[in-house]
């Protein structure tokens, strides 16, 4: 648990306070604390799915040259990609185009979900973090299919911590290169809003505890190379910042 | 383990040896011993991930009208499509087109794979299996992502057990509904061949032990509705069969 000041970005204001159990099943704290600045976060969750939606702000289909969706579009990014924050997104040797994706991620509780309706989608849902739905942009267009583009070993970032409460029908979400903003939405500009893409991906797949759906991104989609720093930043929850390097 | 004639159909002829331990950790047996006919199979394996591969077989990608692509191409489905032998495919209510797909299902084995060359791959093989990439044609059509599409609960039954000797350059794959064979290839047909896949998709994802990878599906490809058996039979390694049922 990271206490201190709500979304704020200096992380000597933080401390983590360590606790016992797992989310889902009730936690207990021990009374140890560290300072934010001295401990490395691992990924706040490992979820079983990582179930992506195309296309939620129309800014950005269009910047992509594509219509808005009548319906979510749902993929999937594979558990394999899943990264905690300071980890390196690690650029594949084949593709020429690779972009970073800030992106609002829902976590889901430890109830699940199933075919839930809309208007209890919310009692599903745990918690919110950042994502980066990072993206081999020249790919994605070579296979139409997203899952090659989407799917290398540390293409999504998420963290830094999950945030249970937060006003997720409208907060800003942003994208850093290197510190420059490159994309700045808000989430009341979503085609489709976290309720309705809860429902949706209910009535598909059945969500286990802690499955995490990325709700889509805002225009301002860009490319990173190796050397650069890149960093997600939502209002009210935090930063998540990962430095980007050629594959090993 | 199951025991008897290889590749039979029969399972009068066949028993179940009970085992303790897992299987990419060594086994050993009870000495206990059933009869096939007496026992539920479960899943033989639980993957962490399942990667689909599309139109690898050029007969297929012709009868539905693509063209045979350049490279594999990837898609996954989510975990919770997995079912067993015997085990209802349900048809989801918004899909009028349901159908099967019959594959050769490569199972990964206790050291994953990791960027692994064409030569090298097969000692990530653990074994084989039946899969039915079972697939909502219309909902395919209209999103273009197969994600929905192929990733409903139930949506991919795999079984009947895990074959480790199969001689899958040339082994015949064919899907019968009610009896009567509808698909019927052969995977000496396949495009890129099991070797190639294995390599492929681990230079994009990580394969962890007991993750699944679905060949593709042969040309014959059709519905399937309420009240069908639908099986998919691999020559040298069994039969798995499922009921057709529409979701409660």
């Amino acid at each position: 648990v990271v206490e201190g000041p709500a979304g704020t970005d200096d992380p000597e204001a933080l401390t983590i306070a360590e606790i016992e159990g797992v989310p889902f099943a009730g936690i207990q704290f021990t009374g140890e604390r560290w300072a934010l600045a001295d401990v490395q976060l691992l990924p706040p969750i490992l979820p079983s799915k990582v179930v992506g939606i195309g296309r939620n702000y129309a800014a950005h289909a269009s910047e992509l040259g594509n219509q808005v969706p009548s319906a979510p579009l749902l993929f999937l990014k594979p558990p394999t990609t899943v990264i905690g924050p300071g980890a390196p997104i690690r650029l594949p040797v084949d593709s020429k185009q690779v972009e970073h994706e800030a992106e609002l991620a829902v976590v889901i509780g430890g109830k699940g979900a199933r075919a839930v309706s809309r208007e209890k989608a919310m009692e599903s849902v745990f918690g919110y973090t950042c994502a980066n739905d990072v993206t081999a942009r020249d790919q994605q267009r070579a296979d139409i299919q997203f899952t090659r583009a989407k799917g290398y070993d540390s293409f999504c970032p998420i963290g830094p911590w999950i945030e249970t409460d937060l006003k997720y029908a409208d907060v800003g979400v942003q994208a850093l290169v290197n510190d420059e903003v490159k994309q700045d939405g808000r989430t009341k500009d979503m085609i489709f809003d976290v309720p309705t893409l809860v429902s949706y991906v209910s009535h598909v797949m059945t969500l286990l505890p802690g499955d995490v759906i990325l709700t889509g991104t805002p225009s301002g989609v860009g490319p990173i190379v190796a050397g650069d720093s890149v960093s997600v930043r939502i209002e009210g929850l935090g930063t998540l910042t990962n430095p980007v390097a050629n594959r090993a």
